[in-house]
Formats: C-alpha cells, structure tokens, sequence
C-alpha cells in the first residue's frame, strides 16, 4: 500500500522524479565524493514533505528512534549498513553500550531500542542497554510493544569510562537526543562514543542545519539545473524570543512575513493556488514540542495564553528563547483519507528503509510530529535503492528512490553542521574535546 | 527448503556452529580488523562442502557467475555491497563497461550478467556490456534464461582507453576468468580494471589459494581455540605433470599417498568411518574441467586414456602441467536426494546470499561444478548475517551464518592471495604494473 497524492499540481515533482531517475549515476558520484569528504552520521532520519509541486525535509534527527517501524523484509539492509558504519567509526569496538531515552513508558519507544540492539548485534556486537534513570536501581526488565523483552540496566562511571556490571564496553552509541545538555556521566570518556555528543539538542539548532541544508541544496540544484526551492524550505530565524513574556512578537512577525512573502511569490510562480503558511518552531527543540503553524502575521501577533504557554517550553522543561520560521510544505500524500508524511531512515550512508507517519488526527497543514499524537506507521514496502527505470515517475521504488535522495541530502547537510559544531566546541575546549 | 544434513555425524560442526554463534562479536572484531588491513575483492564466490564433521572452502573465484541464483529478495543487499566496493575502489567511476565472458551460448549465464548489471545499475552507475568475442561485429541482443533482453558490444580500444561506441567508461569490470591469459586490450590501460588483473586464472594457482587459507585457517582455529583441519582441507600439489605423456605419475602417487595419509589419521582421531578421498584439480584450472577423484593411489597409477585426456587440457585449451591434491570433503547435505553444495556469494566484505549447487546425476564425493552437468540452484532463503541466536546449530539462519563466517576466511585468503600476485608482478614489471 502507497499513499495517493491527493493534488493535482504534481507535474514538477514528477518533472523532478523523472530528472533523479534519468541522472541517476551523476547523483550517486556526486554523493560518494561528498561522502568520502564529509564524516557521515553513525544513523539519521529525515522527516520529508511530499507536496506533489515540493519534496522538502522538515526535520532531520540524529538519534533516530522508530527503526521498529521499517519493513522486517530489510532488518538485513540495516545489519549491513552498522557494519559499515562500525567500520568506519569504532573499528575496535566490539562491545557497544546502547543509552536510549529516559521515558520507559512509550512502549513503542522501547520496541525501537530492542530493534535497535538487533540491528548492532547483527552486525557482531555485543550490546546491553546502559540507562540514564537516576531512579534505576538495578538491571530492570521491561517488556516493549511487540511484546519482548528488554534489560535496561544503570549505567555507571569508574575514571574516564562507563560501564555496567560485569560489561565494560568499548564504545557507547547514543539513542538520547541530550536535550537536557550533556549528562556529566559522558563528559570526558575515553570509549568512543558515537554519534557525537555536539550534535544534541542542547547545542545543536535547526536553523544551523538548515544553512547547511541551504548550501548542499544549492549545490545539487545546480547539478540538476533546477530551483532548488522545490527541494528547500524557505526559512528565517528569530533569536529574542520571550513567549511567557510576550516579547520579541515584532521580530516573530516581521520574520513570519518574510517567509510568508517568499513563498507566496513562488506560489504565484508555479501556479499554486493554496495559500502559503509557515511552521513556528523551536530552534533546539524537538518531540514536536513547541511548534504552531501559522497563516499570517496577525497569527502570532495575538497569541492566546494556551499557545503561549504551549511554545514556551520543551522536552525536559527547557525555555524557549530562538524559533525557527520555516515554509510549510503542504503534505498531500494520504493513506485512507488521512495525512502521512515520509520518514526516511539511514545508517551510515545506507538508505536503510522508511515509513509513513499517518496522522488521523491532524490536517495537511499541521506538523504531524505532536506529543500525544497517535500515529500510524506505514513501512515502505521497498527499498530506496532499487528504482525501476523502466517504470513512470510516481511508481513507489522511484518515489522511494527521489525520497531516499532528498533525505541523503538532509543527511548530509547534518554531516556539514556536525563538523561546524565540532569545529566551534574544539575552539571552545580545545583541550576537553580531544578527550 | 533446506537441505538435510544425511550423516550421524554432525557432533564436531555442531560444535564448531556453537562456537561461532556464541563468539560472534569477537569473530566480527576479527574480520573488521583483517578487512582494514588487507583490500578484500570486489566480489568473489566460495564452493564450501559440508560433511557434518567439517565444513570447508574447496574453490575460490574471484570473477564470479551465478548471480542469477540467489534470492531476488536480497537483491537490496547486493546493491548496498556494490555501492560500499565501488566507494572503496573506483570512487571516481560513473560509468563502467562490464567485460563477460564468451559463452553466449549459456543462457544462465547471461542471466548472471544481467543480475550484476541490475545490481551495478542499483548501485548507481551507468552500465554497458562490453564483449570480447572476436567476431561481434557490432552490438547484438541477445535473450537470458530468464527471458531479459541483453545488449553485448565490441569493446573497442583507442590510446590506453577502452570503449564502446558513445561511451567512455572510467572504469572496467571484470566477469570473464581470462583463463588464456590477459586479453592485449586490457594491458596498460588508464582506466580502473576491478578484479585485479593478476586475479585471473593465467596467473592464479589454487596451490597458492590454499597456502594463504592455511595461514588465515590457522589464525582463525587459534582465536576459537579448534583444530583448523576442521574448517581447512589438507592439500598438496605437483609441479611437473604430463598427461599426455603419461609423465610426473610417481609425483602424483606420492602426493595423493600423503593428502590420503593425513585424511586418514584426522578420520581416526574423530571416529569417521568413511573412506578418506581426494580431488586431482588443475592448479590453474577452472569450470569444473580437469577434476578427478581419486580413493587410492592405485587410481592415479593407471590412468586410462580417457581419463588423461580429460586431465590434459582444461579451459581455452590450456595444458595441464601443475596440479592440486586437496583432500575430499564429503558432502553430506541433500536436497530431496540430491547432493547439494553451498556456494557464498560476497560483494567487498559483505555475504550477499548464496544458493545451493543440486546436482542430480554426481555422488557425494564428486566434484559438483563439472562441465556439462546440469544442477539446480537452490537460492538460500535468509540472508548471512541474522543469525537465530535462540535457535540451534543446525536451524538455517546459523548454519548460513557459519556458512558465511567460512567463507570470508576464504575471501579473506583470496585478499592476500591477490596482494601477493600484485608485489610479484611489480617485481616483473615494476613500469607495466603501475599503469
């Protein structure tokens, strides 16, 4: 099953399809030289917006979770592409400590560590699951949604290395977004620890990914000869921002408007006639916390007391002060009537599979990403790296080859921002960074 | 369907299967370790035997057919491998010509080469055939056992270039033996030619396989703490062979009395009660042609003139002057009654699948790949790298992990094999060589 475009304007994404499918060996040279120049991310998952006259990613997570919804057909695609990456990155290791988030009640989250643990010890590791619960006494069991069980035990600190009992590891992969900041149990390990701890929501920011994303989408455009507005959200960024307060509503608005603007003038370009709107987000934020789509500036120049205190806050209680304003993509993809939207999942430079978020709840306007939403996943029936050439654009291995591409891009587009951030913290550091 | 193991005997490979499951992470360590070290190739196939009380390589090729026979669903696998070798060893290349052999006559064998362009397309290049068969006289359709349409072309020489009409490659990949030596056309070119040339079976000799498996057997038996006899068969060789001329019989007779002798002392210490046997092979031969098998050394003492003449030329009729005694390994699995033959198939470091070679008209102690023997392939039906660790030794998912933990040991020869051949002919050539 594959969602339908519910519009009728998709001749540019088709027109787009069609381009990737035709040049297709002068893309995939280009992404091995960007590769071999650019450290890719131990793993990654690009939220995509599939407009029909746009495919664009939103958000671009560097602690993936949700590798429990990809087709099981290809767990073998994943267990190869961690041996690559376990290759590239931690040849020596050979025992892995896997810390994943703290909220243990999300059984769907637990099944996506237990997928996690799986995958690495497919590739021939060995793997226990370090905990971050202060309150974890001891070695716990908890049972995930599919009904397995897992052991999440206290992760402990003896020098410069973690460890749990009896398990000295020689690496630690992270499946913890740190939006708290870096836990003091990690500073200063000597064991590899992959991904790396700047690319955390405490020092990471949307809009620095998206200048990033700004210079890779300019540069594939230009390869293609295309706008690379059809693969790039317009964004602005406001960094005074005070919603409890109600400060900083000018800046939001005059930064809505220049979005707002852009996209109504490439509207009126491509012929579009829905109106443009635009996504208010936290710059560090996540769990699509703090998030409100807009329509017009009178929007956010208003905001009632609920959205305020809404926007004010994220996960692990931290204030609000930088927003992200960017473009919203229109999603007109729908599986039975309702809204989905396109999760592609990577390990190391390996398109690894993908799944549809289906949102029963929410309209093709709205992020789709929202706590307490339920949503639906739908795994993409193939892989991304088999596009049937003979087959028109639109055919599902070629939109799962176009989405593969686009969410590479993203991916590397992180590759660029995470170099940035190491660069910034070893300035900063020099001295603990090298640790 | 799997084939059934039709031997009491299974103790010591059952043991051998326990102990690569349960040290699977150090056993992965090792291999990533191996693989940093020494450059592993492109592709490469390996014809294990299986007789429940060992499990070994007996043949390596390193410009493998039979990609046609594994199962389509791991198709993604291949192109993630081919993806990982083409960035490991020719990077640059976008558009590559793939040189087959020049059978056309085997329909299956076409079907291989459309299955390795399918995957090289999958990987993102731009493929064309690019044939050696002198009287092509320009590009010619021809029709694959599984009724594909495949496109072979005069490949054409200019300068230090190969090329097909309107289209210049950056690379060449190799699927033909070259068993008569390397074709003029190859010699001295600018562009990259993968497998190595030196790979092909004019400067190939399985002797020197088997001297690099016994050191990896060796290293690898040490780490498990097992008798490498288990995963290696004993083998010597015989230099100055003429069966034509009835000559080098005596060296032949003694080398046989020894491989026997050995088999026989090993049967003894692990209670098998079958008849050791050993294989004649042409050292340098290839496609099942000047094989024999012999029980005694009284059946290579009286050979009969069919016999010799079958020994005397193998592939493009080449003499036969230098010989392999390996030990025979029997071949205890069946298929519906049938003896089958597990072959591997690898692409860089990965095991992309593999299939059982069902031989309908050979006994269990006969060489299966034998010309003009028709087999049925049984494509494995999980891949190599999910072992069940809840499941037994024996349950399929472990055995194809054994399957493809031993043939990476032969792969991994192959690897130092091939760096050998490269160091001697830069010693031979030392400008030649580096072009």
């Amino acid at each position: 099953m594959v969602p339908h475009l519910t519009t009728s304007l998709t001749g540019p994404l088709q027109e787009l399809e069609r381009l990737v499918l035709d040049r297709r060996p002068e893309i995939e040279h280009w992404f091995r030289a960007q590769f071999a120049e650019h450290e890719v991310p131990f793993y990654s998952s690009v939220d995509l917006r599939n407009s029909g006259f746009k495919l664009a990613p939103v958000d671009t997570n560097l602690f993936p979770g949700g590798f429990n919804n990809l087709n099981p057909d290809f767990l073998p695609l994943c267990v190869h592409a961690a041996m690559s990456a376990v290759q590239k990155l931690c040849p020596d290791a050979e025992r892995f400590v896997l810390v994943p988030e703290n909220h243990t009640r999300n059984l769907f989250y637990l099944q996506n560590v237990a997928t996690l643990k799986r995958i690495l010890e497919g590739a021939g590791l060995a793997v226990r699951i370090g905990s971050l619960i202060p309150e974890l006494a001891g070695p716990t069991e908890f049972t995930t949604a599919g009904g397995e069980t897992l052991l999440l035990e206290p992760l402990r600190r003896s020098g410069n290395r973690v460890y749990l009992e009896d398990f000295d590891p020689c690496a630690v992969i992270v499946n913890n977004d740190l939006s708290a900041g870096i836990p003091p149990i990690f500073e200063g390990l000597e064991q590899t620890v992959v991904p790396h701890l700047v690319a955390g929501w405490s020092t990471r920011r949307k809009s620095q990914h998206f200048h990033a994303y700004d210079r890779v989408a300019e540069d594939f455009a230009k390869m293609l000869g295309i706008d690379p507005w059809l693969i790039n959200p317009a964004f602005s960024q406001c960094g005074k921002v005070n919603f409890s307060e109600k400060e900083g509503e000018e800046c939001l608005a005059a930064n809505v408007e220049a979005v707002l603007g852009e996209v109504r003038e490439k509207y009126a370009k491509y012929g579009i006639a829905e109106p443009p709107f635009a996504i208010v987000k936290a710059d560090a934020g996540t769990y699509g916390m703090g998030i409100m789509t807009v329509r017009s500036v009178d929007d956010v120049r208003n905001l009632n007391r609920k959205t305020r205190n809404k926007m004010a806050v994220i996960k692990e209680g931290q204030p609000v002060h930088e927003v992200l304003i960017q473009e919203g993509v229109y999603s007109f993809e729908s599986v039975e009537g309702f809204v989905a939207e396109p999760v592609v999942y990577m390990i190391d430079q390996f398109v690894v599979g993908g799944f549809y978020r289906v949102n029963t709840e929410r309209g093709k306007d709205e992020n789709l990403n929202a706590p307490g939403m339920s949503f639906r996943p739908l795994a993409f029936e193939t892989d991304c790296h088999s596009p049937d050439c003979t087959g028109g654009a639109g055919a599902p291995p070629n939109r799962f080859y176009t989405y593969g591409v686009v969410a590479r891009l993203a991916m590397l587009a992180a590759a660029l921002e995470v170099e940035e951030l190491v660069a910034r913290s070893l300035e900063r550091a020099p001295q603990a960074a090298t640790a």
